[in-house]
């Protein structure tokens, strides 16, 4: 079924999301800051409007991707919301999804709360996931709509819910690539062909230890940190091996000092034995 | 082939490996500090020696797995090496391995320093391996004995190299199980469940963002880091909102901060628009 939808804000990701549903067949209304980038969709048939009160109204969905809550606010600030679904797909925190919830709730439309797991070039393609919180009602109605964009995962009516599991996503990605970034300055002082390294011995290994993350899980949410395999006072030792290593390469440790250090202190307090999984209690 | 094999040191690690071997059908002779450890694997078919110069002895390919480096030393110290591969799958540094590589050649017998990236758990099944380096002689006539106990890999004829990409790969580990502790904890604090999330959310996500990893090699390599896709001041903004959310929430982003400040750091140089695995530069 073809839906009247507007898209606010035309940077490389508000495009990419315009561009697809004008390839589903949806009729498409856009706007921007800096009208010339609605250029390239009005020559895919989008129909550009003069102001965001312009867009939103030409729209039963309005799907909001700009800079950040501040800007999301201002956009929508004067326009006419009432009976609209309201899609913000701007980055945030889990506290201004909400206040964001309630003032959208307030002006009379329903509102989702969305985290886009996906960079700009991966909209419309296999593996972009798009999280959605708050409005069970709306994601419903709208969920065959959204999935034209990416594939579309509703977490909780929690309006920050979305935005916290992007957060957390985000957050283990980029402990990944600190690891990454660490060993591949490691390998790099040994002058071993890194390409190499990363594709037949780092990712194979990350993908195999990832998997065991499941296992963690458990052990966290029963609060059972006891391990059969590789306990704290392990792993202190490799910690110390490894940084020692590290020194007599002329590599900083920096981004792994941190994990150490948890690792030290939760020993020291006669927590050895347990697996690595307990120190999500010194956070 | 059925070889006269001696394992030295029967710690979880050294057992399991033993074990392997005798059930391959090779002739094992085995030493351990506590004798006790030994019994097992006599009841397999072991022979127990008294010294571990009687076990060196008894073998032509040695293999030692014991707590750490001085400790190799001390039990190869006396015995007769010539003629003799010395397999040391003991953990250590780089340095450490190409000492014991000149010490062991002194003593007239071949070297091979061995990484082990598998827990006891997992030897001879599928996923284990061991990498190797030092002589590609020793490895060559010994690598089908080896593959028993796990795949065996070699990586290169720098007697540390092993040693070396082993503490690599712990490296992005670490880094992997940081992210993901400071995930778990987020996510808990949400009351999210956390299983769920790893499952279906998380592990897929990493294993994604892992396949990226060869192309940051390939940017380290060339020394070209940049990016159509997330700048350092995309990052930069991006850390912002993370870590003001984790506060939020209750929860220490500790884990994430060095990383945090090496991006802050490289962007107030004026490298904003470089991606991320130019940071490998600050290391």
């Amino acid at each position: 079924m073809s839906e009247n939808i507007s898209v606010l804000g035309l940077g490389l990701m508000g495009a990419a999301l315009a561009e697809s549903l004008l390839a589903a067949g949806h009729r498409v209304t856009v706007w921007n800051r800096t009208p010339s980038k609605a250029d390239p969709l009005v020559a895919k048939g989008a129909t550009v409007a003069a102001t965001p009160a312009e867009a939103v109204e030409a729209g039963e969905l309005v799907i909001v991707c700009v800079l950040d809550y501040p800007a999301v606010r201002q956009v929508l600030e004067g326009a006419s919301l009432t009976g609209r679904v309201i899609v913000n797909l701007t980055s945030g925190r889990p506290s201004e999804a909400g206040a964001m919830a309630s003032w959208v709730a307030e002006h009379g439309a329903d509102y989702l709360d969305g985290g886009i797991m996906a960079v700009p070039q991966m909209i419309a393609k296999p593996g972009a996931l798009i999280l959605y919180s708050a409005s069970q009602t709306a994601f419903d109605r709208y969920e065959r709509t959204l999935a034209v964009m990416a594939e579309a995962r509703f977490v909780g009516t929690d309006p920050g819910m979305a935005a916290l599991l992007d957060l957390a996503m985000l957050t283990g990605m980029y402990g990944q690539i600190a690891g990454c970034l660490e060993a591949a300055a490691l390998v790099t002082s040994a002058k071993y062909p890194l390409k190499q390294f990363t594709a037949s011995l780092l990712v194979p290994w990350l993908n195999a230890m990832a998997a065991l993350q499941v296992h963690w899980a458990e052990a966290i949410e029963a609060g059972d940190h006891a391990t059969q395999v590789s306990n704290l006072e392990v792993n202190r030792a490799g910690m110390e091996t490894l940084v020692a290593a590290f020194r007599e390469q002329g590599v900083k440790p920096d981004l792994l000092l941190p994990l150490k250090a948890v690792i030290d202190r939760r020993t020291a307090r006669g927590l050895g034995h347990e697996g690595l999984s307990g120190l999500v209690e010194e956070l």
